[in-house]
């Protein structure tokens, strides 16, 4: 029974680490993980699209170049993804982790959602939708530890 | 050229009366759409698990049984919707609406997001995803006449 | 809000009246389902491939023949419903009916699970990929009836 | 004409060694197989959801949870394996054995059945959606080598 | 329990009145079926390329034009069917029969072949991918009968 | 054989009235069929986007707005086609028709092309992935008329 | 602009040596290809089955038998392949050729048919299926050189 | 967040040097892309199918042959690619280009088109489809260094 090897892509949250202690926690186990994700730079996610190809004067037209730009590779790499992992933060209104939840889950992903219990109740369809719902990135890594090896 | 009968399931917020808005626009012009949606009673939704199928002491549970029996009216209507309209209110988190749009998305359905300006940048990838973005229900109506007859 | 027609697929158990209660208390409220389900004359079931195409001195192809033949309906069946539920008795394997969950679940239909507290710790991982489980055929009446109508 | 590498997805009973024979007999004969298979320690796979999530009372959740982090596992591997062998061992009720059987016959995955004579009928309907019913790991081993090199 | 109506769409070989026996069977016993089949005058059939778009000096594209306008209608009923039907008769290649044999199976459609005792061994593995293998037409309205109302 | 209610979808050109012709063609011949098609009203399709949602500055997302508009169209009707005719006319760019063509190709639509002599070598790629490539919309009422009801 | 592995599956007539023909000319021009194939040793084809799992007294069965086992190898290899050639010979009913080239073609493979001009008559629905029908394998190995070089 | 191998097929405009520029661009940054392209000599594009599978008299055949030639190549291609860039030029119809560019949209692939704002109008409804619009192949080499490595 040999380890294959996992694509997991982490969705959602940018503004903490989370991402590099998930990434940390599986190399630490020798997991053979590759890990993908969205452009986590917030800046560049907004004006990726006007960078590129040009400026705009309306907001939305900005907005909508960028947001372009950046499903060249959020959908791309769902797409490949075995996993996805949507961590919801305490803050904003992250309506683009939730809108990738329901993307992958109609793409038939598996999907771990990780949110503190504060947020379990405006969560609970999400959460329905997933195999698993952690509260913390240390769960997830251990969730991707036994999916992947089998041992707890 | 005969219309055909098209079907157009309208999710998101519920606390307003845009739903009926809708349904009344369309039937005032004499549309062939089927319109359907999620359950919007707000209690029925959150308790229909733990009335059909026993109460919960854990909260997490209790919200786990209603979001799996809203599911089985949900997926099912989303799957067999032609449009997905989907609207975002002043308020709330409203993470179901979103999820509901990617998964739609995901399904290859035609989008229809519809919400304030307020909410423009925090939308950009859901509207993104959608071929059209609207401001008010009247304007749905409008897309949907002209979706549906051809005529502005 | 019209409500569509539904199609609801009863798998599963074949000796008691469970169908019927459910169809006559779907019917008591007026709904719009149509349900389908295997063949529940077990003799026939057991016998119509030799009965139609010929004998078999082998049991084996005897038991094969019958298969194919009840796989044309169960098979055009479960890929037309827009619910599968899936019942388990007291008694026998009952292997079909998780093997007829599996195949419903794998097309991505929405699945009711019903069973008695018993059989709950090894019927875990089918339970899981429901979106509702239930203990009695009354319960599967209140579910569809919230399903189809949206009201408790 | 060059072997190329094969994913087998071993489902099923787990008390006995039947992996391992399988496994060893296809490494003796040089095969490119890459092994796959559920969690086979009885204990984590009932306990996985609980260690990693946290404890429940309710021993319905309990199974829930750990439910969900196996198919974590089980979903994405049978979904990436080429064949799916499903044995069938003398006890137990093995639903979700069956029910990996219909999910992997649905995504339209081959599948090689492996059960002792006495089970023949009560699995007529799962043998027939197999290409083979084989009643020992050896002969799923032959198999395995005549699919993969041509060879008897 | 409703019957629902069913496509069954009758394919292979057209020099004898076949279909016309299934058809006169089923309505004898008032099914709720409709059948479709390719076009069955020869002539036709191996004219109505050059009829309807101009004739060819070379015979080979007079034939692929031909083709191509029976695949108009082929593959859509093929496409629309619920169990596809396939008759071998005594004469000929007949490899388009065998070529929507196969095409009818990777769409996931339920095979039911006919064909008399001399062709078994040719077409082995035809058989192996339909649900039944029959002898006569009548023994296909009987399957059809027992499919459809569940009744022998 | 009971000839069932086709779909056609009227792709391409909107300068002429071959909508017309060949729906009144199939009319004369009593086929069961329904025609749908795009927006034809040349300046209702440029400006439905600005009209109901309001006016942009920049051509650019004027344009884009209106292609999303009539995308919630196009993309229901071609989904829902059996057939899917585009014709390309004496004039203009017509990259939509192609493009259309290329969509309903890869859906596994069938495909009519319709084009005079001139055209050919331009759109071979194009009249390579139809079924039938047709020079009058006469023409195009025969093929549907064969394809319907089997007769020349 | 690199070359891509590409993997093409060699179906029909077992009774000449053109398979090796193909893989020795792709091999002189050093082109990327795996090629699989069927089992062509015909007496082990139609005995795999028995020999595996147990004789039979029964041809019918004997034949199933082997079909089934075959069949984990065809469908697994055939869903692999990016391109399908399938050879009709001279001799023989060869339906289990005009099988796969119709399975291949539902899956949405490229499509070569080879054969000699005698049978394009009989072929005509399964050479219009194909991207390309040669008569030599030596035109086979010049396709094959051209789709994946794009060199003649 | 390793950076994985991503696969994109250049479509469109075979008279300038825009793949190459496209190909060095990404080289220079050092991004593990593999490029794609359907044949870019006009040629061996327009002869490959008589070339290797014998002249034809009739020009409409001659390019038959040549574009379903062509399609063995093309058809796999797009079908293996992540992203499809379409780059239409100043001249010709390029109604291949826009083919490809529906083909790859309805089979979910992320598309970028190229062109100069001539052609904007012309394109709208290509562009609507399209995750990003460049004018130039310098701003794709960027989108695809941004959508790789998620660096401007």
């Amino acid at each position: 029974m040999t380890d294959q090897s996992w694509t997991v892509y982490l969705s959602g949250e940018i503004h903490t680490d989370w991402r590099r202690e998930i990434a940390d926690g599986c190399a630490a186990r020798g997991l053979p993980v590759v890990f993908t994700a969205p452009v986590t730079d917030h800046g560049a996610s907004d004006d990726c699209g006007v960078e590129i190809l040009g400026a705009e004067e309306n907001k939305f037209w900005h907005d909508r170049k960028g947001a372009g730009v950046n499903a060249l590779r959020t959908r791309t790499l769902i797409g490949k993804a075995d996993i996805v992992v949507v961590r919801f933060g305490e803050k904003y209104k992250q309506w683009n982790a939730a809108f990738e939840a329901g993307y992958a889950s109609a793409l038939g992903k598996r999907l771990i959602i990780q949110h503190g219990p504060d947020h379990a109740h405006a969560l609970k369809e999400v959460d329905e939708a997933a195999e698993a719902v952690a509260e913390t990135p240390e769960q997830v890594v251990r969730l991707l530890t036994y999916a992947i090896t089998g041992r707890l």
